[in-house]
């Protein structure tokens, strides 16, 4: 198996953020990116698939409804793309130039979707990775978990997207996320496809428990805008000595 | 290296046309799918990038001019993507069947263009394709072979498009290619670019002598017609048997 830790001493501080949709990765993502600008860091945000105009292009594909006949392989190999280029175009200069470099998804859910949810196995997702990003894995992955049912709650109901927009506006970030919407292709899988990446994720958990810190996301947004806080702390420290 | 020749005994036959734009290939694939359906085979063609809905879309990013920041290792990804695609829903059945499956390019093209244009190298290119095809190769690959002038006067003046639309015409197939249009983005590089995937492929016929047939196509559409339908004939054979 390859490894799959950040390299020290490498400058900047690359943070992803993963979890199934609902688990409030993404609103947590925009509240600590407004929190570390607010304390004078330099944060650059970015999403996967997308975070640049090749990587939305294959994003529309991948997550278009109307596609149940995409191949597992070929839908690992579109999000391998995009990593590619967001890592090229966007996160390894972000990084170079010292700045704090949120992600909204990466390596992991790959491996939790295509390696465990798909079943193409966890080896060889992270092998394509490894290629697809020259090796460039993150300092730190927060993962927020929460339990099933509270989950679907949130997917299915208003509190996501209320939530979820009133900290877009707040951090003044991408609403796109936050309207009413008919589920994606992914989102549209069934309860034994995510009992899967569930798995997947936990496996990483124990796999990687230097790298991958596993937030209880079931409180109110404060309380665990505060525990994400909490946990990049040690790394700022590390940026800032 | 990984091995790259088609599996003996497998149902149906997988011909695989290569060269650089302007060379023939495209013409002469529409001509021999046309003379084999003629003699009562069952003949599916395709092309690379593209040959599915899903492909078409990643075609339109790989292609489009207006994205001149595009990573290589994304480049090569994409290709990948639309090639595990094409397998898995168009090239592996057709072949189960027992029909000849006609492509225009595949893994040797990725191999010359990201492999070699790219400088990515050979190896590591053939293992993405190894794994995106789960080890699908061509029984035979045609490999046009033309002076470098010559194929820039047909790539830039009309006698391709009008050689290639009247063949196509004849065959019944797709026009798209034929029309006058802007290069692609890949058409747009340099002559070194070029002159790195012409060395690729003439060591790819070096290593894989068995599967790849050099064709000489720099005489008339006719002469290479019978040139083509010569180096099939064996494999014709073998599947009839």
């Amino acid at each position: 198996m390859q490894p799959m830790e950040g390299s020290p001493g490498r400058p900047g501080l690359f943070i992803s953020f993963e979890g199934l949709d609902g688990s409030g990765k993404s609103t947590q993502l925009s509240l600590l990116a407004k929190d570390l600008r607010s304390r004078g860091y330099e944060v650059v945000t970015t999403r996967e698939p997308g975070g640049t105009a090749i990587g939305e292009a294959v994003r529309e594909i991948l997550l278009d409804p109307s596609r149940p006949e995409m191949a597992p392989r070929a839908e690992a190999l579109l999000y391998a793309a995009a990593r590619a280029q967001v890592v090229s175009q966007v996160i390894r200069p972000a990084l170079e130039r010292g700045a704090v470099v949120l992600s909204d998804r990466y390596v992991d859910s790959s491996v939790a979707y295509q390696g465990f949810g798909r079943e193409l196995g966890l080896d060889d997702v992270i092998t394509l990775s490894v290629w697809a990003t020259e090796f460039l894995f993150p300092n730190l992955t927060l993962f927020f978990s929460l339990d099933e049912a509270l989950r679907q709650d949130r997917v299915m109901y208003q509190d996501r997207d209320k939530a979820y927009s009133a900290a877009m506006a707040e951090a003044g970030g991408d609403r796109r996320h936050g309207v009413d919407r008919e589920l994606d292709r992914l989102e549209s899988e069934d309860a034994e496809f995510f009992a899967r990446v569930v798995e997947g994720y936990r496996k990483l958990a124990e796999l990687y428990p230097h790298r991958i810190r596993v937030i209880d996301s079931s409180g109110g947004i404060e309380q665990v805008r505060a525990l994400t806080l909490a946990a990049v702390s040690q790394e700022l420290e590390l940026l800032a000595s």
